[in-house]
């Protein structure tokens, strides 16, 4: 940690901060300037509140060095983490996985023949809402309790894994069989339920914030961490600007800063980033040429009929024919460039 | 609600969409232009899913006229709401009341010596955070359980209504005898959770989310209003955009839109709005010259040993100056202003 | 165009705007709802200023339906435009081209040596500034006219065509010899100098503003286009956002939405949208993927001693290798997936 | 200047740095941490480009320790700037001005009516557009000269300096006898531009852009200062987020920061920022509270048929309240508060 001082602090102010720093067992190292004196603190800093050294007068600005996030760090886990999802479906560390489905989960019917669908296009996990988070009470909340049993039939008629969000901690005992829970992103700095998360032995799929840093995104990932689940998916699915031509703004870098900042997996929603069913395959492949370990794509076997989000889902033919290009482009990424 | 159809669309698709709008018991009354036809729909639209319509091949675009908050709707209430606090403390409605105290309750001493020095300045509710949201899961999380028992201590002491943030409505048995319980901006759209306070009966003081439009923020006041409670104060606590200067960027013009479009009371945190204590007391003053019906300012009677946000926190001292302007200022702006 | 009247408008205020309206010969179709009425115009609207109709009471919103973009916009001419710099040398309407060179024009040896090694690896285009905007009047301004003329030198040398950043329409005829002219993200609404820029006959390479929407950049073509220049294209290199971890946030969904809206050729910028070299090769790659049609990427001979910019600079070495991939890749897109 | 040093640089990297800040005649004074080695800078480092340092492999990060803007800097000129206008005419130093006008020259009638209104009201200044940047070319782009001379004869009819907008240094004659001339948003990193008002001996009142820092702001009034123009005020006239209930979003706390690290005079202009009629006067008298040196806001004689933003204009009645109301609280500012 750095801690620049200002060039004019009297010596009593000075000796306030040395007596408050000498509580955090860190040597001194300053360093004279023409104009200021910085110092140089050296051993654990991680327990000095930034915020709190601000308050000192003589303080003018301060630096972390070290980056805040421990589990996550690429520094201290070199490898890439896989995400064991079921037998013989595992999320980074090479490889790369699709999840689909619909929005939220409607019927029975739906649900199976949609899981179906998707399933002989390639995908490997099923999606499907039971607890939608809706700006609007007025608006379809899901079925809740009952969307996930339809879900869970949907896994038992196909064999797919299933992947759902959570909005609750009350209601993790309704997740039991779920395969992956979902948190979305408004959730994503809902700090109890991450670290309920953190308890669970299941995988969790973290989307970003609408808002959210990168560094922020992390610490998140850290919060589930810190408690214990390592086995966290991360999912860029746009954040939110000024541009109106698109739901969100993709942030496909995101995948590569990750990619150099954590061992985590990195996924990619083209669907809530756009809302745009035509934009969807063109952000999908791009996705996948950035370097993302996965997709997940809404599709549904009748998007006009949807209650929710149908102008961003896919239909079940459509997917079909992004699917192909989809593996054929991870194919020839990982012959030809990566 | 009018949609607008796509010049070309062929009358097959046209049909389509005519047969889903019939289910909603709605006219349909057509204009014809040179390149478009534009159909306004009369009758109870609120259920017609905006999205749904867009995934129709002959919609080129849909406009929704009729705001979709309802109940915290200055059109259907055009009184402004008072919410009653404590006997002889109200907000709203021509009521201006000051919330003061620290960021966290850390000792007995602390905030009960804090609490008289805010109560002898002016203020008439405390704060003091017990459960605290922090982006990092190893920096200092509040004494939970414990703090809000110290910040009941100093109700009973100094006799001032308490508010104090909620992370979970499992913490709800808890709260039985805060006064007004503080929805924070990373919870803003907690949707569970607000409902769960949507049938609590006592006053919700609901912060802006760090990226949220004022309609999505009104939407989640619907939330807990569709519930039952009618008792919210909003807390326009600045927004997230590029500048670094300060923490957030105040949205000042925020109290003067919501004015407008509700009846709710508008409260301004310039604490957290700015992040640097030497910018509050000039945005608290903007504030009320803009109208806002309180504040909520951070005090501590030690920034410097803070266990969170001390930059922004005022000292006792500085408060009690702060509290003598905006008082006179409230004062001269009902007298010659208003 | 649609204007939705306030329900409770008085009959005197309607027809103060009904009067308003005879003077642009259009006809007023109402639509009359059971709280709204909503007047759809039919005819040319295209003169009628948006501002203008809501500063009379009873207007309660005002809806275009066109887009206000014409000569850019792909509805009126679905062909994509191919841009022709030289002799074999195209952009758009699928032709693809990497343009590379140095941030800054230093020295006779640096830009002619770098102009060697990126055309070696298979650019067709050479980048190099002359004229530098830096946010700093300090910090190095370019070498202006003599950069300009050692730009040229690296021409003559290679036969490259060139393309450089103009600041001014002042210093159009040093740019005689210039073969693609670049207007800055600083500059893409600076109209005058557009206004200069659409009567040259040479292509205009235009990028996106720092916080400008798709629709204000079509635009700002369309004022090029206006005067007679049709030969544009577009440039998408990162939008401001609350992110750090990179220099701006790049919207490669803007690819997709532009390929919709308009036939101009689209071209990526990772270094500039980045900042970061590390983050250049895989931006590079989604580009690709996404369909762009060309990349603009920073190379220097050596970046360590760059007068700008440094840090986003591939060495020669490095660019050779990311074009390869490039090309790779490229080829592939078209044979397989495009 | 700080230098945050990789801890696993090898020596080799770390001598070519060394090599590399020999040129630069400072002193390196290294701290030896238990993971990083952080080196201070002694000496002038304004001309070591931060970018160029970043190439270096061995470097981590990069700070700058001193603010770097120095002709704006209050640290260097503590006591606040005034800028003489006309006899009698300051703002800044405990001066406050209102100008006032429309958005745009129409006619003679037209300016010399508003103008007299507003002086009436109790303006000092007169604005008024005579070159309007404009979003679409097909758009009023304003009278142009005509409009300058249209404005000057109400200037001689009533007194009243005028501001006016520039769109290029090349039409800089025209604005002989302008008493302040205008850098709008768009043009606030025109840098050509800004380098020639330098040399002008006019106030210049710069606007900030729309998605612009305090700190880039600051650098471009710095560009006129470093070239002899010392008269600068600075506009804030809202940046662009994701709210869309008004145009813009008013930082008012700019205001609070810019006094903290400038000299120059700030005012506001709340027509721009909100862009609606409706919420500029709580906004006008928020920048007062706020301590701003001053205001413009748009009158018009006949809002419904301005050729431009008619909807943000106030009618001249409008603006004689808001004013009275202004006066009233800028009087109330300084006996009581400031």
């Amino acid at each position: 940690m750095v801690i620049i001082l200002n060039e004019t602090a009297p010596e009593i102010e000075v000796q306030e901060l040395e007596q408050f720093l000498s509580a955090y067992n860190v040597q001194i190292k300053p360093t004279v300037g023409e104009h200021t004196v910085i110092w140089g603190l050296i051993g654990d800093t991680s327990k000095i509140d930034l915020d709190t050294l601000l308050t000192y007068p003589c303080v003018n600005d301060v630096k972390r060095i070290q980056e805040p996030f421990k589990a996550a760090n690429r520094k201290f886990h070199p490898e890439p983490t896989t995400v064991k999802i079921a037998e013989g479906i595992e999320i980074g560390g090479g490889h790369f996985q699709v999840i689909a489905g619909p929005c939220s989960v409607e019927t029975e019917e739906q649900i199976t023949e949609v899981a179906r669908d998707v399933q002989a296009a390639g995908a490997r996990l099923l999606r499907g809402g039971a607890f939608k988070p809706r700006t609007s009470p007025y608006a379809f909340q899901g079925l809740r309790a009952e969307g996930l049993e339809l879900l869970l039939e949907a896994k038992q008629a196909t064999g797919m894994p299933v992947v759902t969000e959570i909005m609750s901690a009350a209601h993790l005992p309704l997740f039991k069989d779920v395969d992956v829970i979902q948190v979305g992103a408004r959730n994503m700095q809902n700090f109890e339920l991450l670290k309920e998360l953190g308890k669970q032995d299941k995988p969790i799929l973290l989307k970003r914030g609408l808002a959210n840093t990168i560094e922020e995104w992390l610490m998140s990932a850290e919060y589930i961490m810190s408690e214990g689940n390592q086995n966290i998916i991360l999912c860029e699915r746009g954040i939110r600007t000024f541009e109106t031509a698109t739901r969100n703004t993709l942030d496909l870098s995101a995948i590569t800063v990750l990619k150099e900042k954590t061992h985590l997996p990195v996924i990619v929603d083209p669907s809530h980033a756009t809302g745009v069913r035509r934009y969807v395959e063109s952000m999908a492949l791009a996705a996948v040429a950035a370097g993302a370990d996965g997709l997940i794509i809404e599709v549904h076997n009748n998007p006009q009929k949807a209650l929710c989000d149908g102008a961003q889902s896919l239909t079940p033919g459509q997917f079909e024919n992004t699917m192909k290009k989809v593996e054929k482009l991870r194919n020839f990424m990982i012959s030809e460039i990566f």
